[in-house]
């Protein structure tokens, strides 16, 4: 199975405690990719400026990423600037330009029409649903959204979310998408809003799965050297979406593990700017720490 | 093996979203022996006034709750108030009146000064030491402190650490302790403090045991009723402590399920005020939510 992704592509400006990046590449579909493609073929759809660095994608293509969805168009990228402070756990968003992207009109060229996983990334829910009329029934459509699309957009979001088998977000995204402050309950009332299921992420608290029938908690993994945050939930989304496209297996354990496997590609994401860790990232050092959170995590009854 | 517990014995007046409590039994050591004592005999060190009503620790005789240690001193009974915010995470200590407690000198009888587990509660460090000093050797000790103890009596809590084995912080205190913002950088700190195992309370984000070999990672278990979180703490070490006790078994595997018997033992304590749920609660709900989390935590490699 392959996975198509469409989401953003972005150059980030970003300042962190421990130093700071320029126009570094980033974006959510090409986090995601960067993650999904240790496990699947990847096909992106998205939108760049002539001021793009395309060779800068090339890590991506020699692992199997197809890029003939993204589409350069005149004009700049679109830009986020962004500071953390000192626990990395806040962050201020200092800019944001949407340039090409605000125009950013999805289009899933015919070769991946029939991909059967889908992953919309945050971007506007109507564009969302959009791509899920251009692609053949997939097997599996997941999504991410954010707290600008919930507040300003959420009819639309509610229509998509009709179309949606695993809804990915944070806890504060959680909350408010379900109107409820307690963070279990917002979850189930998530699931009554179309998703079979819901994958909750916490930071450093770890995440959670929940379906109808399903608990699973999984924490992150214990990294002390936490230094660029940009990207985590997007590169969580590619390890997880990428462990299903991968084994076909949608079973409940299939979905643990790739909570588990989420989990891992964000906490490597973290360690350095941009995709930089990404990039010299191996299928073994994935796999040990897979193994590690097993034993984090284990118990005898 | 049976535990020793030195802790406050309380009154508390406590206001949460979904009602309030007046004058209800609390207080660190007997929340503590409420938890421990379904799985070993308990001995209590503490002090009450005059005010205080014995009879509401008859359900703790029933479970072999030895109260000898108990002493009934002239004047009123420590007394705590507070009030908890719409998401049960914050709270406001209203008043704290000491009454007796301001001269509480802990006298261990002589028939328990063999016990080969301690557990020191959150009490002035200089006490915690005073207790150590009159019991002969025990097998395990293990400390809970707070922000107030840390910052006011540093010196005399770090000489305390040194002959404890196990301390139980929340995740505030660690990194207080520590100086340390990053909070895994900072429980290995304290384990140069003397401690050779910490336990990380980091409420509904579950519980953390870290020693220089181990790396365990709990989740709170996922209640949605979450009613009166006053004792969660003191609870939850009952349950930690009085498996470790009533096992003898020290290994890593039997820590790691302590942790687990004091996040089930909180995880109940929490569903009603004061110890009113852990007045009816049995066994077999405490093996059931076991279960529960091992179900919670598992995933196959």
């Amino acid at each position: 199975m392959s996975v198509l992704v469409v989401g953003s592509i972005a150059l980030d400006t970003v300042k962190t405690p421990f130093g700071q990046a320029q126009d570094a590449v980033g974006g959510s579909a090409v986090y995601f990719a960067a993650g999904a493609s240790f496990f699947v073929p990847v096909h992106v759809v998205g939108v760049v400026g002539e001021d793009f660095p395309l060779d800068s994608l090339d890590f991506l293509k020699g692992r199997g990423v197809d890029l003939r969805g993204l589409s350069v168009e005149p004009g700049r990228t679109f830009r986020w600037s962004g500071v953390y402070g000192s626990d990395l756990n806040s962050r201020e968003t200092l800019d944001t330009q949407l340039n090409v992207f605000a125009a950013f009109k999805p289009a899933v060229p015919d070769a991946c029409r029939r991909t059967v996983c889908v992953f919309l990334a945050n971007i506007d829910p109507e564009l969302q649903l959009d791509v899920l009329r251009q692609v053949d029934r997939p097997r599996l459509v997941v999504c991410d959204t954010m707290n600008f699309w919930i507040e300003g957009k959420r009819d639309a979001l509610l229509r998509t979310l009709q179309e949606v088998d695993v809804l990915i977000l944070n806890d504060a995204e959680t909350r408010q998408l379900a109107g409820e402050a307690d963070l279990i309950r917002a979850a189930r009332k998530v699931l009554t809003m179309g998703p079979k299921t819901v994958v909750v992420k916490k930071g450093e608290h770890g995440a959670l799965l929940i379906s109808s029938n399903t608990f699973f908690a999984a924490p992150a993994f214990p990294t002390e050297s936490v230094f660029d945050p940009t990207g985590a939930g997007d590169s969580f989304a590619g390890g997880f979406v990428g462990h299903l496209a991968r084994t076909g297996d949608l079973s409940e354990n299939s979905f643990r593990q790739a909570v588990i496997y989420g989990t891992v590609i964000a906490s490597f994401n973290v360690e350095r700017f941009s995709m930089d860790r990404l990039k010299d990232l191996t299928r073994e050092e994935i796999l040990e720490r897979f193994r590690a959170l097993k034993r984090i995590t284990h118990f005898e009854e």
